[in-house]
């Protein structure tokens, strides 16, 4: 007898930090029948997946796959597999995923340089090229779209004074990736890790990561072994590609379907028309919540189209208002993290979830909410 | 434009080592509508699915759970988590997976301490015993089912001497969970890991864990942090429980869908009812391969139900064979690992694919195939 209650939950709109609203044909790709991980069709079905990870990437790099769990994860398979115990890592923090990153530098056993900069800006170039001039880190690790705060990182200037200096640039895209530009090789980026439950729009469960030659060259000069079995690319790499795929874990088949399907929706509609959609609903999203009195944390020309950080208007309770818009209007926005909790709302556009539809549907309840 | 083909595999018969085939409940649930990972309906879900787990591990454990990654991961979470650097552990070797906890407890900087058997053979309480007079391990980590071998480890006597030693015993259940009796109370297991794809025949992508008391004192007891961000059980146990769910990281609430149906139908069916129907398949299957000059590797004290490891009759050329039963019959059985490679076979009976029409199907197609 099953005395537990059949899964039945209210279907709601997703418009918070992720995970999005997923397409019906992605939710129809995950009852596809189970094959074996180590069946010549799901061989094929991997190839085809790090073919459209590469497109989306905007690299040629041969280590291009999905970690076997979420975005987390792939920060972490980032760190481990190029770090070894006392390495210098100089990490960029602006927000929690940042200070993340830190944390799994400390537990790599590397010795960490933090470049801070207060929450809702971007990290200052000029910041990092100063502390480079007193450390050579193996690798300065950035995040390019702060899930935290709504600051999209601009990249270009601070690649080249990375490359400069000797290290390898190792960037967080877990926000950004499907949703705005991500150009590892034009970039330089040598290791790049994601999710993909933001505006990939497929379910939380894998991380998808790339690794330049560099990256992979200093992988390769390890002494030791990475900290993680799980995560040691080492393995995962032939598990992933080369001639005789050897078996290291049983891949989540299931999640490598459904990111395919979302990867094909992705290309369907193409790329530069899918960052449009984007910037143009969260164009959409801003007019009217700025209408409303939320005042957007971040300045213009550093905001997330994805991710909008927004500051409460006065008398507006944040915990009554978000359950109202999650019982009454089964409408998920997220709330602040760390110094922002309470005061700050994050509103995501991501994928699926990133329509007219979806804005319409949340200010026309948020103006009745506030009435 | 989208030039990579729809997901369109031929389906399976799965009678490998794992994934088993997966119910079509399981595959509907998984389009369940996608809600947040902090909705108080995903809270409620993740609570069933803690029952359900402590029903079936046969534990009162308040550390219920399952890891947002596969049965590897379950391992690694369990290991990083009671080790520390210099810490004594033991493990008891005599397959694949005996090793792999090995090179787990190497990487967290602990002291190994093995104790081999041979392959195909279970360990020896009394070697168990002999090896705890010189040492004194923080934990003792043996393999319950071997997925490599097909050995069930009988544990009782051994945690009798576990436990009189003072150590923790860690137990992996990956392949026996579901299939056959796991009793975690009873038999005095302190960490327990297991995989959803096996008899459990839920898709790949959680683990699930439990930690007694014991266990659990121990990780408190830490001076260091886990060398695992991700797999951090003193973050991620606030967000599977207590009062406040504290955001660690996003699960995979498709695969939490997936597994919290696959128990259902576990509970559906009745534990006795379902280790049963594993032996009485298992013995049809047995009657049949030996009637073909199969030979089990295991003797048939210790032999697992749900795995089945034979050694190939002389002639019978593995790859062809193997390849011919996956593209003519859609069938699939595994291939021995390490020593095992080429000369023997190991046959899943599990979960979903523990019928008599498995085995008649397979049965007739082995005819054929050596005739």
């Amino acid at each position: 007898m099953c005395t537990v209650s059949e899964l039945n939950p209210t279907a709601r709109f997703l418009m918070g930090p992720g995970p999005s609203d997923v397409h019906p044909r992605v939710l129809k790709a995950m009852a596809t029948p189970m094959i074996g991980h180590l069946d010549p069709q799901f061989i094929q079905i991997m190839d085809g997946l790090k073919d459209m990870l590469r497109r989306l990437f905007r690299t040629e790099n041969d280590l291009t796959f999905a970690v076997s769990a979420t975005g987390s994860a792939g920060m972490e398979t980032c760190l481990v597999n190029l770090l070894e115990p006392d390495d210098e890592a100089l990490v960029c923090v602006s927000g929690v995923f940042g200070n993340r990153m830190s944390d799994i530098v400390e537990r790599c056993g590397a010795k960490l340089i933090r470049v801070d900069a207060p929450w809702g800006t971007p990290i200052d170039p000029g910041q990092v090229k100063q502390a480079l001039e007193t450390c050579s880190p193996k690798i300065v690790a950035i995040v390019h779209a702060e899930t935290s705060t709504g600051v999209l990182q601009p990249l270009a200037e601070i690649s080249k004074i990375v490359h400069k200096a000797g290290s390898l640039l190792l960037v967080d895209t877990v926000t950004s990736l499907g949703g705005t530009d991500v150009r590892v090789d034009d970039w330089g980026i040598d290791a790049v890790y994601s999710g993909t439950q933001k505006c990939i729009s497929a379910p939380p469960g894998l991380s998808p990561v790339s690794f330049s030659p560099r990256a992979v060259q200093a992988m390769e000069n390890r002494k030791t072994k990475p900290q993680s079995w799980y995560l040691d690319l080492s393995m995962v790499r032939n598990y992933w590609s080369g001639a005789k795929r050897a078996y290291h874990h049983t891949a989540p088949i299931t999640m490598v379907y459904a990111l395919y399907e979302a990867l094909r929706l992705v290309f369907e509609e193409g790329l530069e028309a899918r960052f449009a959609r984007h910037q143009r609903t969260h164009e959409l999203l801003r007019d009217g919540l700025e209408e409303l009195g939320f005042e957007f944390i971040v300045a213009p020309e550093y905001r997330l189209p994805m991710l909008n950080a927004v500051k409460l208007p006065a008398g507006l309770d944040d915990v009554a208002a978000r359950s109202r818009l999650l019982n009454e209007y089964n409408i998920e926005v997220g709330g602040g993290l760390g110094d922002f909790a309470g005061k700050v709302w994050r509103i995501g556009l991501m994928g699926c979830s990133c329509t007219e539809n979806h804005v319409n549907m949340l200010l026309a309840a948020l103006r009745k909410i506030m009435k």
